[in-house]
C-alpha cells in the first residue's frame, strides 16, 4: 500500500469515529466500517453462520479440564440449542500459578466434542507461535480481552483462512476495537466476529460492567457480526439469563456464555458458569423471544 | 434511634455490599433491603403503581420550554402510551450560562399538561428550599444523578409524603445508591423509585455507559422498583429504542425517555430525544414483548 | 445579562476546554480563565493569603468532635506551622447512621480553636440554608466533592463575601470543575480556592486516584489557586507525606490534611489522618523543598 | 513446582493486595513482595544500576526514525545526564495504518547511538518470537502497556538474561501489574523494573492519569524499582517537566521521558517530546532536589 493511500486511512480511523457523533464519513473509510461495505459480513464457523438475522449461541466452560466435563458439558449444550461449543485450552491467567490450560490435550478433546455433537468449536490462541496448533484444530479461534491490542498477534491472524472471534479489552474504547479488528481485516481475513464482554469501571459488584450501548454503535459502524458475553462481564450465573435477553432485544448477534455440568467443581470461573438445567430454562426464553426479533434488526 | 441500634445498621450497610458476593445477609439488614422487606414496593404516582409487575413508560422533554411544547409533547407521550409525564422546571446545569429552566411557571405547565392527559408528572427538585413548591405541583418528585449525595437534600424527602424518584449518579456505586435510598427511608418515606441512567466510564462514543448488570443487582438486594433511562446514558436518539427493549427485557420496572415535538428545536438535550413517531415505534416493540415478561421477573 | 452575551459565555466554556489542547480561546471567556485574567488570584483566607507563590498548609481533624480533640489537634497544627485550620461541623456521611458531625455545636469549637491558635478556619456547608450561620463562624467555606455540582448551592456562595473552598468531585471533569466554580465568580464572588482530591477509577489499592496532572492543567488554565488534599485521596496516612511533597513538587498553591490528636479513636476516617508526629514529619519535609520552589511556579 | 506449592502461592496473591489494606501477609508470599525479600533489588541495566536510592532518567524518542534523529537525540540526552537512552524499533500502534516502527534497523540505530555516547538502551518487544533478535541488541528490554497480560510474552521473559522495563496497562490493577510481574520473577529473572505510565479514567483533559499513588503502594509492596513515565500519561509536553518534579518527590527510582531533537516532525508522540532545551531545564531542577532526597526514601 503507498503512502498516500495509508495516510488517507489514517485519516479515515477519526474520520469513523468523529461520525458516531457527526455522521459525516469520508469516503475511503476502514475495511471494517459499513462506509466501506454496507450490508452485514456473515461470518462462516463450520456449518454454522454468524450474522445476517440469526442469533448464534456458543456454550461451553471456560476452560477444559478432563474428558468427563468436556464431553458431558458439551453434550447438554447441544441438546438445548446451542449452535457452537467453547472452552479454552490456553488460559490466560492474573496469576502464574493459577491453572494454564491443558493446552494440545485440550484441543484434542475439543475436537472430541465436535465429532461427538457435531458442532463447531472456538478456541483461544494466546501466543502467534501457537496459531498453526490451533487452527489445526479449532474453527473458529478466539483473541482474548487481554490481547486486543497484540498487534503482532492480530497481523498474524490477518494471514490466515479461519474465522476470528475478538473480545474487546477491558479497556478498549469501541475506536480502539474497530481499529484492531482492521489489523486482521488489512491482512485479507474479513470473517471476523466481535464480542462486547464488559469494560473496567469503579463498579465493583459486578465483575465488569456491560456495554450494551457498544453493541448499538458497533452494529451501526461496522458490518461485522456482534456477540455478547454476559458471563464474564457479570462474574455471577444469576445475572446471565436477564443480560443474555437484554443482549438478544438490543439486536446483538448472538451471545457466549461459560457452563460447566458441576460448575462447584470448575478450575476457573465457576461462580458465572450456568448448569446445564439454567442453560435450558435461558435458552427457552431466548427462543420464545426469537420471534419478536425480525423487526428489531435495524439497530 | 439509639446509638446502638444505628451501630447495627451500619454494619449492615457493609453486610449488604458483601451479600452481593457472599449471600449471607444479616437479620438487621437496611430498610432498603429484601432482607427488611422481601415482597416488591409498590409505589403509587398519582393514579399509576410503579413496581410488582407491571412496565412503567415515563416520557416528555428533558425540560418545559412554552406551553406549545410541553402540551403538544404530552398530548403524544399520552396517545402512544406513557404512563407518567416528565419535564424539567429546574435544570441542573454544567455552564451557568446555560438555560436553567422556567421555575414556577414551568411547575404551572406541567399541572396543566396533566389536566390535558390525565397523566401525573414527575419532575426534579435541586434544593432543599424548593421542595415544598415542587411538592405543590408534582404526584413524583425527582432527585436529579447530581444531587444523590446531596444527603441534606435526602434527609428532607424522608421527610415528605411525596414518592421520590431518584437517580444514579454519575460515579455512584450500587452501595452508595442504596445508603442514599436509605437516607430517605429512615425518615419514614418508602416510596423510593431507583433509576439506572449510565455511569461515567472511559467510553465517550456513548454519552456514559448504560449499566444494566445494576438492575439485576438492584433488583436481588432491593425491594425498590427499579427505573432505567436510555435517554441521558446514551446520549442519542437512535440508540433509545434498542435500549428500551434491554431494559425491559432485563427486568426493569420501567423506563424514563426524553421525547420532544421537535427535538432539533429542543433548548436541553435535544440530541436525545424521541419524536412522536420514534416514540409510537419503540411503544410498540415494547408492548409486543409485554406478554412474554411475565416469566421473566424472577432476575 | 443579556441572551447575545450569555451564549458567548456557553461558546467559551467549549473553547476553554479545547484550549488545553488547541491553545486557541476565544476572547470572551470565562470569568475563571486566564484569558479573563493573566494574573494569579489572592484568596484572603482571615490574615492568610493563599496563592500568588505561597505554599499554604491546611490541616485538622475530618470532623470536629468534641473540645478536647478539637484544641489538642489545634494546637499542634499551628505549632508545627499549618497556615488555616479544617475541621467539619457538617459531614456528608454515605450512611444515614454514620457520624454526620455537630453542627452548630462544631461551629462553636472551630471558633474557639481559632481564638486559641489565631489561624483562620475552613469547614463545610451542606445546604444553602446554612450558608448564612457557617459564614459567620468560618473564614472560608467549603464546598465538598459531592455538592461541586449542587449549582443551587453554588449560586447562593456567589452572593456571598467569604472565600470558598471548593473541592473538586469524585467524577468531576476538569472542564466542569471550572464550570462550577464559574457558577460563583458569576454571582460576583471570585475568592474561590480549588481543591484536587482524587478522582474515582477502577483503581482500589487506594481510596481514589490523586490526579497531580490536574494541577498543571488547572494552573494553566484559571487564575485561581489551586489545592490538593492527599489525605482523601488514598485513604491511608503512610501515603500522604510523599503525595504531600508530589503536590508541592508539582506547583500546588497548598495542601489540605486530615491530622488527629488520637487518630485510632476519630469518629470518620481515622485512618488517613496523620498523628501530629507525622505531621511534624512531613512539614519538615516540605519546608526544606521551598527554597527550591521559586524557580518552580511556571508550570 | 508442587500443586500444593502452587495452592499456596495462589492463595498468596490475595494476602498479598488484601496485605495494601490490613498489612497481614502470609509468610510463603509472592516472589515480588518485600515479604519474600525485604530489601531492595538493583537492577543492572549494562554499566547503570537502577534502585537501592539512585535516581534514574531514562531519555530518547518514542520511536527510532533515522540515524540523525536518533543520534542527535542520544547526545543531547547523555549530554544533559539522562542515564539510559529510550527509542521503539517495534512499535505498537492503534492503527495498522500507522507508523509501525524500523524494525530490526532501528535496533542497529540503538545500538550506534550506544557506542557514540556510552549509555546502555532500552527497547521494546511486542512478540516473544522477537525477543532474541532484541535482546541482542538491548540492554533492558521493555514490555508495553498493552502486553502487560501478554502472559506467554512474559513467561518467556522470566527465561532470559536480560533486565526487563515493564509498564502498567492502561487499565492495570496494582494486583494485576504484581501478579504480571510474579510471572517473569516466577520464571528464574529477577531483573524486573517496573513502570508507572498513567492508567485510564474518565478525564480526558490529559492523555491518561498519572497514579502517582501507586509509586507509594508499589514501593511498599515490593523490593523492585518503580519508575515513572510522566510523558505516555499526559501527552502534552507542557506538563512533563512539574510531574517529574512530583515523580522525584513521591520518591519513585527513576523517570522515563520522551525527547526529540525536533519534536514537531515526530512519526510518533511529537506532542508529548521535550526538546533538548526543555529536556536540560527538567535535568535541572531535579538535580537541585536530589539533595533533599536521601532523608524521603522510607516511603
Amino acid at each position: 500500500m503507498a503512502l498516500a493511500s495509508k495516510m488517507e486511512k489514517v485519516e479515515a480511523v477519526d474520520a469513523l469515529t468523529a461520525g458516531v457523533v457527526a455522521h459525516k464519513l469520508k469516503p475511503q473509510a476502514l475495511l471494517v466500517s459499513r462506509e466501506a461495505k454496507p450490508e452485514d459480513t456473515l461470518v462462516q464457523a463450520g456449518p454454522v453462520t454468524v450474522g445476517g438475522g440469526s442469533f448464534t449461541v456458543i456454550a461451553g466452560p471456560c476452560s477444559v479440564e478432563n474428558p468427563e466435563q468436556m464431553l458431558c458439558t458439551a453434550r447438554w449444550a447441544q441438546r438445548y440449542g446451542a449452535a457452537i461449543l467453547r472452552g479454552g485450552a490456553y488460559k490466560p491467567r492474573t496469576s502464574p500459578y493459577s491453572f494454564q490450560g491443558l493446552g494440545k490435550e485440550g484441543l484434542e478433546l475439543l475436537a472430541q466434542a465436535r465429532r461427538l455433537t457435531g458442532l463447531p468449536v472456538v478456541t483461544e490462541v494466546m501466543d502467534s507461535s501457537d496459531i498453526e496448533l490451533v487452527a489445526e484444530y479449532a474453527d473458529v479461534i478466539q483473541v482474548g480481552a487481554r490481547n486486543v491490542q497484540n498487534f503482532s498477534l492480530l497481523r498474524k491472524l490477518g494471514q490466515i483462512r479461519k474465522p476470528i472471534f475478538m473480545k474487546r479489552g477491558l479497556m478498549t474504547t469501541i475506536k480502539e476495537f474497530l481499529s484492531a479488528a482492521e489489523y486482521i481485516l488489512a491482512g485479507g481475513n474479513d470473517q471476523v466476529i466481535l464480542c462486547e464482554r464488559g469494560i473496567r469501571t469503579f463498579e465493583t459488584a459486578t465483575r465488569n460492567t456491560l456495554d450494551l450501548s457498544a453493541v448499538c454503535v458497533l452494529k451501526e459502524m461496522t458490518h461485522l457480526p456482534v456477540v455478547v458475553d454476559p458471563s464474564h462481564a457479570v462474574g455471577n450465573r444469576r445475572y446471565v439469563k436477564p443480560l443474555a435477553r437484554a443482549s438478544l432485544a438490543v439486536g446483538a448477534d448472538g451471545i457466549m456464555v461459560e457452563m460447566h455440568c458441576t460448575p462447584e467443581k470448575a478450575l476457573c470461573d465457576g461462580d458465572q458458569s450456568l448448569t446445564p438445567k439454567e442453560f435450558k430454562a435461558m435458552m427457552e426464553e431466548l427462543n420464545a423471544m426469537t420471534a419478536l426479533r425480525q423487526g428489531w434488526l435495524a439497530c
